[in-house]
């Protein structure tokens, strides 16, 4: 029997102030790095002992895996980064503020951009602020590789690649394992391991707290879901 | 031509105490976690571009890596954590005052052990509260691998597989390469980097703060070699 438990980061800067994050590397918010501590005492007490953690290129996600592992006195984990677990891409909507975007585009379609499954934002200009292609953190992916806006179909499908080749087989070996994600990344890989359909997945929310736990067959059929208390 | 940054962790907890750590998986001070974010805004204001970090299982070694990145702006740079970085084992010693050492066994005997390159201290019993052989972490070891003590030689013996593997073949593709580590196994590399005498290295001190640049090289030569400031 393996474990996966989902860590989506503490509350940003960014949620905080209610803009859309996506791509953007901002640091968590004073309420967010207190949610990370407290998802590693979660951990602690429940006697939680990982074998790996895997986390994104983003900040929030990679202080959260860490604190996670400082406070259930497990800090020598070893951590693997990757952009496959970033956040959902933004596009142009990246750091707008959402009240402002429902006046720009009406509620209806801003509503449409967050909730639907394969309905694409406005892309992101490659010459822009948070554009990926500038940025040094991307410049080993081919160009075609990095988005300039994400639905959440998209985001698991550049996701999956990851959860293929590093997680399922760690939890095959009996692993247990810690992901310390976002929102959407965390969503699509449940989408995949719950097998989802299209509208289901649009449904769930996963929380920046407490921590989301899945046990596993030797399959790897979720045998047991529940959240840390 | 390549560049290597080491960075001796922040002071410890251990350190203000004046207490033998070795192994001993103690967290930084107040202070040192300062000289941490101190080494990391010295390397962004010298613009260094990491491409790789390598560190120790050791939690005041891996705070300092983490927070050198988080504050030079490149959390995202891949963190690889081996034993082999690990502080000198200080076997028998570890946890003890180094006054009470020397009222135990002498001052002279105590200056043996701390600046010969190859005397042992008392070995560490399996069964000692901080023994290796009983961590989690050491679990994926043989245990013939575990030290009970090291002096300098023995450090640089298992920390040279890593140099070899993982450092080196970086640096020899122009990689700029960080290693958050501690006193000793900084000393051992640096021996090696530039082949000195067993005397000579024992003559050396690694500061908490701040961090020590090398550059190599195509031949892995050292050209240059400086603190930051």
């Amino acid at each position: 029997m393996s474990k996966l438990v989902f860590a989506r980061h503490g509350e940003s800067e960014w949620n905080l102030a209610n803009l859309f994050t996506g791509w953007a590397d901002v640091d968590l918010s004073e309420k967010g790095t207190q949610q990370a501590i407290d998802a590693g005492k979660l951990i602690k007490k429940h006697g939680i002992e990982f074998d790996v953690a895997y986390t994104s290129v983003l900040k929030r996600a990679i202080k959260t895996t860490d604190l996670a592992l400082e406070y259930s006195d497990q800090m020598w984990v070893p951590v693997i980064k990757s952009w496959r677990l970033n956040e959902r891409h933004y596009g142009g909507l990246t750091g707008l503020n959402k009240d402002d975007a429902r006046k720009k585009w009406g509620a209806d379609q801003v509503q449409i951009w967050r909730r639907s499954y394969d309905t694409l934002p406005p892309m992101m200009e490659h010459d822009a602020k948070y554009s990926a292609h500038n940025d040094r953190r991307y410049a080993n992916l081919e160009d075609s590789l990095i988005p300039d806006g994400e639905n959440l179909k998209v985001t698991l499908e550049r996701a999956l690649p990851f959860w293929e080749d590093h997680i399922a087989p760690a939890l095959l070996d009996n692993k247990t394992v810690f992901v310390g994600a976002h929102g959407n990344s965390i969503r699509a890989l449940v989408k995949h391991i719950k097998k989802l359909g299209d509208d289901e997945i649009m449904g769930v929310e996963i929380p920046n707290f407490p921590p989301l736990v899945f046990e596993f067959d030797d399959k790897l059929n979720p045998t047991k879901e529940y959240y840390l208390d």
